[in-house]
């Protein structure tokens, strides 16, 4: 792989038609957002499964510029049709609740890998020439051997969701070597920002904190809260999605997308307190017995081959995107407390 | 792990109620069979899909011995069933045919991937007690980075089953980890011997050898035929699997199980020629282009692991194995043409 001197141009996407999964969801609301305005021709689909990301509120500012199509990615029938014609597909549709694919591991499996495998056959019957960007997850490592955790650390997950998300990058990743379609994963490791799901906790602990500080009440920080952690703001993940489906070198590969510096679970906790500053504190307590087990300890990921490649790199610090973020739910909260 | 100084004593399999699922096809009719003679309560669980290896013929000497149910593990109700009350699952079922997983994905994911998961849950819901010994392949690596191949290789399957083993595996060592139900995965390479199904070619290039050679056909060799392969012996992958089923250190974990020496393809067409005794001569011809972007090199898989934590080693040499399976399909082959 090349190392490019700077970012690809956006200029290409006007016009551009493009399929966006899971596109009034939380990260891909921010990505249909942007390719708008970069006067792509935009789809999403989306189910709205009720506990699920997807919030019409999420689209509000592009409504009238993107076509909303109404559909689960588990339906390969209408997947056939939809992806038929579009030059980029950002396939960002899936089940992200790690505590959910314990509870339920046949519905995970069935979009995590079934309706990833139909897509892809889809895309070889109907559509050979598009490219794909896959939205997978730091997930997939399980507990770190070593940190910063590089796209080479072995892949052991904990839990149903991390064992579905490496079947489904690793189709992606089959289709483009056996077949030529152009596919790139992109593992995500906590994203946050603006359009975060926030009706329940089990898509991941980002979003009970910040829910938590701005109503005033304490963070519960499991174990001693020396857990570190990596975050991305949606808008540098973003930028990442936007990059990597242009340049040709990252055909192939999965990549991580991390953030800028490491913090502890206590620090974090305690600067969504600061933040919202609505008088909330921030608690240690036991790890439940049903979390500890498949908790990884530190962990936080290693973006060098994703700069080295494309350029990117992440820019929003975790304070000022934790502002803006606080910010915006303490304005539209109301659309997404429940 | 211990070292132990001999193979646990299989004693303790009399009496002891065993669930074999694809027990009428190749390894599982041998370890019904293996099973029955040491006095176990055995019942087979098989759905004789046509283009699989269930074979009637591979328990005609047991047949009186062993309790057949007919059903696809596809089907979640039964097999919930059938798991209540088995002291050890040996999980055989499955799409083993590389080729067929990539014209027909979605068949192998369900009966690989989302059968496997249904066949836990089954378990965690009504038999958490049972011991699971997961039939894998070293398929899951893809293309050798270093031979031998450890259990350490990055897995980088090169086709649609080698995924979903690697997530059916994954899924055993998961439910071991976090609910505690005892499971094992074997890695198994090149296996051979009577039983092997003959119908097509699309389960493995070993099967093909033998029938043409009996035939007293050409054997053809992809390539200049210098890739080296290694092969187990039917008989010594039984024993691994009686095995590791009694040993407490291996649960949790994932064991290759390999031959005793490498050999080239070439050299394996020879011998079968020779062996069979038919007058079939052996020819190298270019890799058909489908074939030659799946293909892995040389391969072959280092057992050093499993040696160390159940004193098994494989004992039959290739030339005895191929010997004995030449012989019964000799004698039977009229069972297994077609």
């Amino acid at each position: 792989m090349t190392r490019p001197t700077r970012l690809p141009s956006f200029d290409v996407y006007e016009e551009a038609r493009v399929l966006i999964t899971g596109g009034l969801g939380f990260i891909g609301s921010h990505l249909a957002k942007a390719l708008a305005e970069l006067g792509a021709d935009v789809t999403i689909v989306d189910s709205l499964i009720p506990d699920y990301g997807g919030n019409h509120y999420n689209v509000r500012e592009i409504k009238d510029q993107v076509r909303i199509n109404y559909s689960d990615i588990r339906d390969p029938w209408s997947i056939r049709y939809l992806v038929r014609d579009k030059d980029i597909i950002f396939n960002l549709a899936g089940q992200v609740s790690h505590i959910d694919s314990m509870t339920d591991p046949q519905t995970d499996l069935d979009i995590n890998c079934k309706s990833q495998l139909a897509l892809l056959e889809a895309c070889k019957e109907n559509n050979p020439n598009a490219r794909i960007v896959f939205a997978a997850s730091r997930q997939q490592y399980g507990k770190p051997e070593y940190v910063p955790v590089t796209e080479d650390h072995p892949l052991v997950p904990m839990d149903v969701n991390g064992i579905n998300l490496i079947a489904g990058e690793s189709y992606h990743l089959l289709y483009n070597n056996i077949y030529g379609i152009r596919t790139v994963s992109l593992r995500l490791t906590n994203t946050y920002g603006p359009h975060l799901l926030m009706k329940h906790g089990r898509q991941g602990f980002i979003a009970v904190f910040i829910r938590s500080a701005i109503e005033g009440r304490d963070i519960d920080v499991y174990g001693d809260g020396s857990q570190l952690r990596d975050f991305t703001y949606v808008s540098d993940a973003v930028a990442a999605f936007l990059t990597v489906a242009l340049v040709e070198g990252t055909y192939g590969n999965a990549f991580n997308v991390g953030g800028l510096e490491p913090i502890s679970l206590l620090e974090v906790a305690k600067l969504c307190q600061e933040l919202a500053g609505m008088g909330g504190g921030v608690r240690t307590v036991p790890w439940p017995r049903d979390r500890e087990k498949i908790d990884v300890g530190s962990i936080y990921i290693d973006h060098t081959r994703l700069a080295a490649a494309t350029g990117w790199e992440p820019t929003v610090d975790l304070r000022a995107g934790l502002s803006r973020t606080v910010e915006f739910y303490r304005d539209h909260g109301e659309h997404y407390w429940s």
